[in-house]
C-alpha cells in the first residue's frame, strides 16, 4: 500500500527533516510540499535553503512548492505533516481538517485541547481514538493528531517506565541543543561560550503535556496524571540533541537494576520507522552516557536513550536524551502518521 | 599590616588564578611559590605555562620556584594557600601544618574532616574556631581551613538564604564549564558539540559539603544540616562559570519575590576582597539570566547571581551561578585567609 | 578640556562597546544617544538590550534615546560616533555634516570616497587633512572620517611595518569572530561545529581599504599603494577576535627577527586611548600565539598582536590578530575622535 | 575474492574509523587487530574507548587484542593497515616489513623516504612502482605505502587539478578540526572561543607531500613538482573537516569556470572505496560552501569538495575540504590497500 503524504511548511528546519525521513519510506509517497506565498511557484531547490547532512532527494528538489491551503493540495494526499509555526497552524490547520484532510502535526496549537489525541506510539497510542470525539465536537471529516515538545518526548517515555512504581513527582532539568529553536532562533553570540537558563513557554509544555500523555483514556476523555512534573529548561551550544537530568519521587522503591529494567522493557510499537529497542540504558559501568554527539543517532535519531541511574532518598535520579528534530520533532509526527495508517484512520 | 603568603603548586590552573587575585592585593604580598620537583629552581615565568588572560606580575615572572616542601618555604610566610591535586594535598599539607604554617587550601581532601573548618566566610565564618579543636586532636601548631568545591559554593549561598523558610529538600543540575576540571581535564573531542551528564566524584561533593556548612556548630563539632540534597552534574561547553538549576522544598511557603529578597539580604563579609553585594538577584523580568559569560565576572567573578524564581507545588525552582576558578577556586580560598587575618588566627 | 560626544545608533553592538569606552574617558563626556524612531523617548536601559559584560554606567542608563537626526542632538555636541548600519548611515551622515557636524563614523559607505579620510591615527594620521579637501567639495562646516573594517584594521599596521622592505603582495587568510557580524548576524546553527568561508563584502573592503590607507597623500589626495592584496574571510566559531594568517611578498629580504624589530618599533600614536606598544610580537618560541582568546584583550583591546614570522621562498608570513569590536570598530573611532581633537579639527 | 586485513593501533581514534570503514567492506576481511601491550588479550571492547557514532561491530567486539608484531598477527593476512603513532611505527613498520607483510601505514614516518611510495589513488598511483625499488634497496618481501597527511590530501586534489594551467606557487591557510590531533590533542580550555595559529610540523608536512606527490616518477624514483607550496595551519573548534583556503600563482590564465571544470574533471578511481565524482565543486551561486559540517560527508567522506574560485592577480584562490579522519586518514590507507589490491601487490 502506498500512502500520498504532503508536508505543510516544507522549507523551515523540521520540515527538512521530514523529506529526509520521507526519502526510501515503505508506504509514505511525498506528493506535496508547501510554504509561505513567498516560496510558492518556486521548486523546492530555489526555495528552501537546505541544509541537513544528507543531498535533497533529486525528484523532492524538482517539486513545485504550492501555498499552504487546503485547495493547493491535490486531493488525493491521503496524510499531511505540519512543521508550521504555532501561530500560522492554528490558523490554518482548521482548514485543511474542514476539507477533510488528516493531520499529524509537530505545531504546539491545541495539543492540550481536550478533544485532540497528543500521542507517542509507544506510549500512549489509545489516545487517538478521541478523534472520534473530536469529530463529533467540530463537525470536521478530517482529523488531526499531535506529537508533544522535542523536551517532553525526550522524558516521558521514561516516566512511562517508572510509572509500574508509582511516579509521584519529577523535577527535570533540561541541556537543549540549539536546533530546537529552528535555524535563526539562537544567535551565535548567545550560545558560544554560554548556556541560558530559559525556553520560553518550554518549561509548562513539559510540565503540562507529560501528564497528558501518561494521562488515562476512558473512552470519551483523558484524564491527566496525577504526578507532580516541574521543569528547568536551558539552551546550550550543541547542535542536536536534548539531554535531560530527572529526579523521580516514586511510590515504591525500586533498585537501579529495576529501573533500568523497566525502561529497556519498554514496548516498541511495531511501525515501518520504530526503533527495535524503543529505550537503550547504560549501566553503572559507562555513567557518562548518554551524551548528545555520541547517542542521538542511536536507532537512526528515533529512539531514546537513558543512563546514570542512581537511588534517592525520595527514588531515583538519572539522565535521557534523544534527537530532537527527529524523534522529538519530524520523526514523532511521522511516526504518528505511521500510526494512523496502522490503526485505520486513513 | 602586611601578610607575607605562599602559593603551594602556583603553575596550574587555579595557581594562576592565585597569582592574578593577589596582584594589587591590600594586605597581603607574595613571597613563595611552589611547584613540582622538574619546576623548582626555574622562575615562575619559565616554569608556568600561563595562560590567564592578564599578563603575568613581573616581580612573580621572576620568582624563583621552590619545591612543595616546608623547608623550602621561608619561615616568615605567614599563610599558604593551597591548590595542589587533592593526592598530593593528602600527603604535602600534614608536613605545612606539622611545621606550623596556617593553610587555606582549595584541594578536596579532608573538607568532611570533623575537624577541619569547611568555610565560605559570608556563610559560616564561626566554623573557624574548629581551628582550636583542629590543633588539639592533631597536636599541630599550624591550621588546615577547607573551601568547598566549585558546584558546591555556587549554590550553597543560595540554600543559606532560602533556609530561613525552611530547607527540607535540593534537588540540583549543574551546567559546569571545562575550566573545573583543570587545563588538560577536558579534551576538545570529548565536548564539542556536546554535552557529559556526569563528572565523578562532584554529586557526592555537592550532597555532603554543602550539608556541612549549612550545619550548626557548637564550638566542638559541626552537625549535618538535614536537608536532602541530590545532584546531578553536567559538563557543558564553556569555559568558565559554572550554571546550576536548584529544585528545593520548603517548610514554608514564600513568594518569589520573598525568596528573591531573602537572597538579596544574604550578607556579604566585610573582607578586602568580598563583594559589596554578595548574591545579586534577577527579577521576573529578565528570567534568561544570570548566563555564564554574562554573568560570571559579577563583583570581579567574587559575587553569586541568581535568576528564574518560581514557586512551585513543594517550595521554589531558581538558576544560580559563579565563577568557577574565582569564586569557585582561588578566590574561595583567598577569602578563607582574609577571614583568617580578621580573626586573628594570623 | 572636555569635549562633548554624542553617539549615533548608540544601542546596537558597536553603540555599546562605544559606551563602555567612553566609561572615564579623560576628555570625551557623553551628551547625546541616538537610535531610530521606536527606541526614540525611552531610556537608554529600556531601549538597549545591554549584552557587554560590564554593567551600563548608570548615568547613561537614564540617558533618554533621540532619533537619528541633526536636529535631535544637543548645538553644543562637539563630536558624533556614528555606529550606524551602512545604509542608515549613507542617508543620515550627510544631514549632520551639512548640518556642521564632525563625525567620526565606523559605518562601511564612503571609506574608499576620493574626499574622506581613511584613517588609522597611528598608520596615517595626515590623510586627515583630506577634510579641507572635503569641506571644499562638499561646502559643509562639518567633517567626516572613517575607520576602516575590523579585519583590515588587524592586517594594516603589520603591513605598514613590512613596508619599508617593499611589499609587494599580500595574500590573507582570516579566522573571524562572529561579533562582527552584529549580534544577530551568524546564527548558532551556522557555526557551532563549523566554519564559513565567505563573509559578503569583506574580502573586497579588505583588498580596497588596505590600499589606501597605505597610500600617498599629497595635499589633495592619496594615491592607493600598489601592492595587490588578496583576502579569503572565513567565520569561525569564536566570540571576539579576528585572527590573520599572511602571506607577504617583498621587494627585500628581511629575516624573521627583522621583521618582528619592524613591527615592535611601528610607533604608536600619543592619544588617550593608544596603547603604550602598538604592536605586540611573538618571537619563534611561542608558535602558537597570538591566539583569540588570550590575546584579544591585549592592551585593553586597542593593541595588534602578531606571531609566527617565518621566512617563505618570496618573503614571509606571519599571523596577526585584534579585538575586532574594539580595535577593529568602536575603539577605532574613538582613537579618530581623538586624533580630531589633538588635531585641532574639534 | 577475500582479503585478510589487519589494524597496528586499533584502540585509537583512527583505528575505529578502520574498523567502522570497514565494516561491510565487499573484499576486506578484518582478520587482526593490534594494540600496545597493556591491552593484548582483551577483547576488542574491551581494550578500545569506542567513540564513534556507529556501534561496534558486534564481531569486532569480541575480537581478541594481540600485541603488535609480526609473530602476533596471522600468517594469513594479506594486508595491514597501520595507524600506529610515528613513532612507534618508525620502531615496529619494519618488522613487519621483513616479516613479508604488505602495509599501507597513515603513520606520518617514512614518507618522505625516496623509496616508499606517498600515494593518492585518485592522483598518482603510478608512485607504487616504487616497491620494486624498496624492495631492492631494503631486501625485504613485504611492502611499504603511505598515504599523505590529512591537511595535505585535503589540498592535493585540487593543486592537481590546476596543475594543467601551470602551478607555479600555491599559498595555503588552513582550519583544521580538532581531531586531527587525536582524541586527547586538543584540549577543550585551549580551543573553545578560541583559534591556534600552530600546528608542530603540520606546515613542512603540507609543504613536501604535496610535491613529492604531484612529483613525476620515472621508474627508479620521484623528482617533486617545483612549485612553491607555504602553508599556515589552524586548528578551530570544530569536530570533523578540514577547510583550506588556497592562493595559486599559475604559468595560464583560466577562468574561474575553467578551474572548477578541472576539478570536476579530476578523475576518480575505479576502487570499492572511491567515490564516483572526486572533486564537487560548488559554483559562484553558493559562495560559502564548503563548510565542514555540511560537506565533510560529502560521498561518505571519501571525496573532496571546492569553491569559492576566484581569479587573481597572480592566478586564482579558492577554498577546499576533506574529511580528515576518513579521507584523510583511515580511508586513505582504506584506499592505497584497495590499489595495492587492484594492482596485483596483493
Amino acid at each position: 500500500m502506498t500512502v500520498r503524504v504532503g508536508i505543510l511548511g516544507a522549507t523551515g528546519a523540521v520540515g527538512q527533516r521530514f523529506i529526509q525521513l520521507l526519502e526510501d519510506h515503505p508506504t509514505f509517497e511525498l506528493a506535496a510540499v508547501t510554504a509561505s506565498a513567498e516560496s510558492a511557484g518556486k521548486t523546492y531547490r530555489e526555495a528552501a535553503k537546505w541544509r541537513v547532512d544528507t543531498p535533497i532527494p533529486e525528484d523532492v528538489a524538482e517539486m513545485e512548492v504550492s501555498t499552504t491551503e487546503p485547495g493547493s493540495v491535490p486531493d488525493d494526499v491521503d496524510l499531511l505533516f505540519s512543521s508550521l509555526p504555532s501561530g500560522a497552524a492554528a490558523s490554518v490547520e482548521p482548514d485543511f481538517l474542514e476539507a477533510g484532510y488528516v493531520v499529524s502535526s509537530n505545531s504546539s496549537n491545541d495539543r492540550m485541547a481536550e478533544d485532540v489525541p497528543l500521542t507517542i506510539p509507544e506510549i500512549n497510542p489509545e489516545h487517538l481514538e478521541l478523534i472520534d470525539v473530536q469529530r463529533d465536537e467540530r463537525g470536521w471529516d478530517g482529523a488531526l493528531v499531535k506529537n508533544p515538545n522535542c523536551s517532553t518526548i525526550t522524558m516521558v517515555p521514561t516516566l512511562a517506565a517508572l510509572d509500574r512504581f508509582g511516579l509521584e513527582v519529577a523535577n527535570v532539568s533540561t541541556l537543549q541543543a540549539v536546533s530546537g529553536a529552528g535555524y535563526s532562533g539562537v544567535t551565535s553570540m548567545e550560545i558560544i561560550d554560554n548556556a541560558i537558563p530559559h525556553i520560553g513557554g518550554e518549561e509548562e509544555k513539559m510540565e503540562t503535556e507529560s501528564r497528558k500523555l501518561l494521562g488515562e483514556f476512558d473512552g470519551a476523555s483523558v484524564t491527566l496524571h496525577d504526578a507532580d512534573v516541574t521543569a528547568s529548561c536551558n539552551r546550550i551550544p550543541t547542535i542536536d540533541g536534548h539531554l535531560e537530568n530527572v529526579f523521580a519521587e516514586l511510590a515504591e522503591d525500586p533498585t537501579p537494576e529495576d529501573v533500568r529494567e523497566a525502561m529497556r522493557e519498554q514496548p516498541s510499537a511495531d511501525l515501518p520507522s520504530s526503533p527495535d529497542q524503543f529505550i537503550k540504558v547504560f549501566g553503572d559501568d559507562e555513567p557518562e552516557r548518554p551524551q548528545p554527539r555520541l547517542d542521538r543517532t542511536y536507532a537512526d535519531g528515533m529512539g531514546v536513550v537513558a543512563g546514570g541511574v542512581q537511588t534517592t532518598s525520595g527514588g531515583v535520579k538519572y539522565n535521557c536524551l534523544a534527537h530532537n528534530t527527529i524523534r522529538g520533532a519530524a520523526g514523532a509526527s511521522l511516526l504518528n502518521g505511521e500510526l494512523l495508517v496502522e490503526d485505520g484512520w486513513i
